[in-house]
C-alpha cells in the first residue's frame, strides 16, 4: 500500500467500500491526506455523484419527451456505456429502464414516486463549498432539485395552473440522441471539474495535501462515480499537480468547445417544451462564465459601493475606492 | 408601534436601517417573530438582494452585447423605474450607469474589477435554506457568481482557450430591449418567491411564526430590496397567509405565463452569444420544474435504491419498497 498511517485509514471508512476494487491502475485504495481529509473526499464523492445522477435524470426526461420508450432509452445509454461516457451510473440506468414491475407489465421506473430523497452528503458538499468560496453549481443544482422534487404536492397543484405552450424545434430522433449524449459528456466531465477544484481549494484551506490524480485513480474503480473519463482525467491531474479547473486543460478545450453547440440546442429544445434541465442549464452558464475575461459583476461591486460603500477595485489603477455615486 | 415586547425588538439590529422609513403601508418597523426572526429575516432579504443584483447584472450584460451604451442602459432603467419594476436597486443602477469617472470620461463602471465580493449573508441564505431543504436556486446561483467573478486570473486564462461562435439569433434593439424587461419581471418575482418560500419553512421549523405579509409590508421602504411588486405581493400574502409559494397564487398566472416565452427567446439569445445568464436560467428551470406535476426524479430514487438500497415509494401502492434490479 502507498505511504500512510493506520491512523490515516482509520479516517477513510467513508471510503471502504473502494477498497475491494481493483483496476489496471492498482488497487482502489490511498492515503488522501491529513485530518478527515479521507471524510473529505468521499464527501466531494457523493457530491459530483449527486450532480451525475441529476443530469442523467435530465436526459432520461428529454429523450422521454421526444417519445422514447423505456426500453429504447436503455439501448440508448448501454450504447454509450460501450463509449467515452462508460461509466457506472449510465450502466446501471440502463438496467433500472429494462426492469419490469413485479405486480404489473409496467416498467418499474414509471411506477416510482418522483421524490428524490437524500442523505445529506451532496448539501454538505455544497455547504462546504460555499464555505470555501468555491462555485461548483452543478452540485448545487443537484442538491437543490432533490428539495424541489420533494415538493410533489404544490408541484401537482401549479401544474393545473399553467399550460406551456409547446412549439419548435422539433428534432429527428438520431439528432436528439445525439444532443443529449454531448450534453452528457459535457456537463459529466464539468461535474467532476467543479468536484476536484473544490478538493483543490479545500486541500489548500485544511491543509490535507490531498493528491488529486491518487483521488481520481481510486475512483476509477468499485465507486459510484467510476468512469472511462476518469482514465485521461487522472493523466491530466498527474502531469499537472496544480491544474486550478478542467477547462484551463489544454486536454479538454476541443471536447468542451464541439460539444457547446449541442448542450445550447439541446436547452433550446428543452426549454421550448418546458421540460426542465437546471444541471444542463447551469453546466452551460457556468461553462460560459469561466472562460468570460470580463463579466459584468463590476456592476454589483458599483451597487454595492452605491447601498454600501463597500468599496470598490479598479482595474486601471491599484487600491480600494469608494464614490459618492449621486454626484454629478 | 404594531404588538411586540422590548425584548424582540433588541433583535432586530439588523433591520435597523429599515425603522426610519415611512410608506403609505405605515412605518417600517414590526415585531418579526419569536428568538432570532429578526436576524432571520434580514438574512433572506440580503439574499433576495443578491439574486435581483445578479439579474441586473445579467440584463446589463445582455444589453451591453446588443451594443447598448451605459448612458442607453441607465435610460431604459430609468423607464423600467418607472412602471411595475420600480425598484430601489433598478433606480440606482440608472445612477450607476450615469456616473462618469473623475480621472477621465470613462464611464466609472467600465472601470471597476469584475470581482464581486460579499459579506457572507447571501451565502448563510443559501446554506441554510439547505438545511431546510428548501429549493432557493435564483439566490444560490447569485451566490455561486460571486465566488466564480473573483476567479478573474482563471476567467482571463480561459478566456485565451475557448473561442466561441457567435450566430442567429439577432433581435431588433426595440425586442431585446422587450425581452430584457420581462426577464426581469420572471426574474424579480421568483427571487421575492424563493425567499419568501424560505421564510415560510424557517418559520414553521423554528417556530419564529413570522407574519409573512408584515415582512413584506416592512421591505416596501427603507431597504434595498423595496419595489412596487411588494404592494401586491403583500395583498397575496395578507389574503392567504399560508400561501406556499408565489407560484401558487392566481394573481401571477397571467404574468409568469406571460413573460416565460421572453425569458426562453433571451435565454436562446444569450447562449448562442456566449454571455453567461445563469440567474434568468436558473429562474426558468426553477419555474419548468415546479409547475411540473411529473419530474424526472423516480429515476434517483430508482439508483439510489440499485447502488444503496435506499428504498422507494410507488406512485399506485403506500409503503417503502425495495428491488433487486439485477434480477430478471
Amino acid at each position: 500500500m502507498p505511504g500512510g498511517s493506520p491512523e490515516a485509514y482509520s479516517q477513510l471508512e467513508g471510503m471502504l467500500v473502494q477498497i475491494a476494487a481493483q483496476t489496471p491502475s492498482g488497487p482502489c485504495v490511498t492515503w488522501v491526506g491529513h485530518g478527515s481529509a479521507g471524510h473529505y473526499v468521499k464527501m466531494v464523492h457523493n457530491g459530483i455523484e449527486y450532480a451525475i445522477m441529476q443530469l442523467i435524470s435530465e436526459i432520461y426526461s428529454v429523450l422521454k419527451f421526444g417519445s422514447l420508450s423505456n426500453v429504447e432509452i436503455a439501448e440508448i445509454f448501454e450504447e454509450w456505456n460501450e463509449g467515452e461516457l462508460k461509466s457506472f451510473l449510465i450502466e446501471i440506468t440502463a438496467v433500472v429502464l429494462r426492469k419490469k414491475d413485479e405486480h404489473s407489465d409496467h416498467s418499474l421506473v414509471d411506477l416510482i414516486l418522483d421524490k428524490a430523497k437524500q442523505k445529506g452528503t451532496g448539501m454538505w458538499t455544497s455547504q462546504s463549498a460555499m464555505d470555501l468560496n468555491v462555485p461548483i453549481p452543478l452540485i448545487d443544482t443537484a442538491v437543490t432539485m432533490r428539495f424541489l422534487s420533494a415538493r410533489k404536492e404544490e408541484r401537482v397543484q401549479a401544474s393545473s395552473l399553467y399550460n406551456i405552450e409547446h412549439d419548435s424545434p422539433s428534432y429527428s430522433r438520431e439528432k436528439l440522441i445525439q444532443l443529449c449524449k454531448q450534453s452528457m459528456l459535457f456537463g459529466m466531465l464539468l461535474s467532476y471539474g467543479q468536484g476536484l477544484d473544490l478538493l483543490n481549494q479545500a486541500s489548500a484551506n485544511y491543509k490535507y495535501e490531498i493528491n488529486i490524480s491518487e483521488v481520481i485513480r481510486i475512483w476509477k474503480g468499485g465507486c459510484i462515480i467510476r468512469s472511462g473519463l476518469l482514465d485521461e482525467l487522472q493523466e491530466v491531474y498527474t502531469r499537472n499537480m496544480s491544474l486550478k479547473n478542467i477547462l484551463l486543460s489544454d486536454n479538454y478545450v476541443d471536447v468542451f468547445t464541439q460539444t457547446r453547440k449541442s448542450v445550447i440546442e439541446l436547452i433550446n429544445y428543452a426549454m421550448h417544451h418546458g421540460v426542465p434541465v437546471p444541471c444542463i442549464s447551469s453546466a452551460l452558464n457556468y461553462f460560459d462564465a469561466y472562460r468570460s475575461a470580463e463579466l459584468s459583476s463590476n456592476l454589483i461591486q458599483a451597487q454595492r459601493d452605491y447601498f454600501g460603500a463597500h468599496t470598490y477595485e479598479r482595474k486601471d489603477m491599484p487600491g480600494t475606492f469608494h464614490s459618492n455615486w449621486e454626484e454629478k
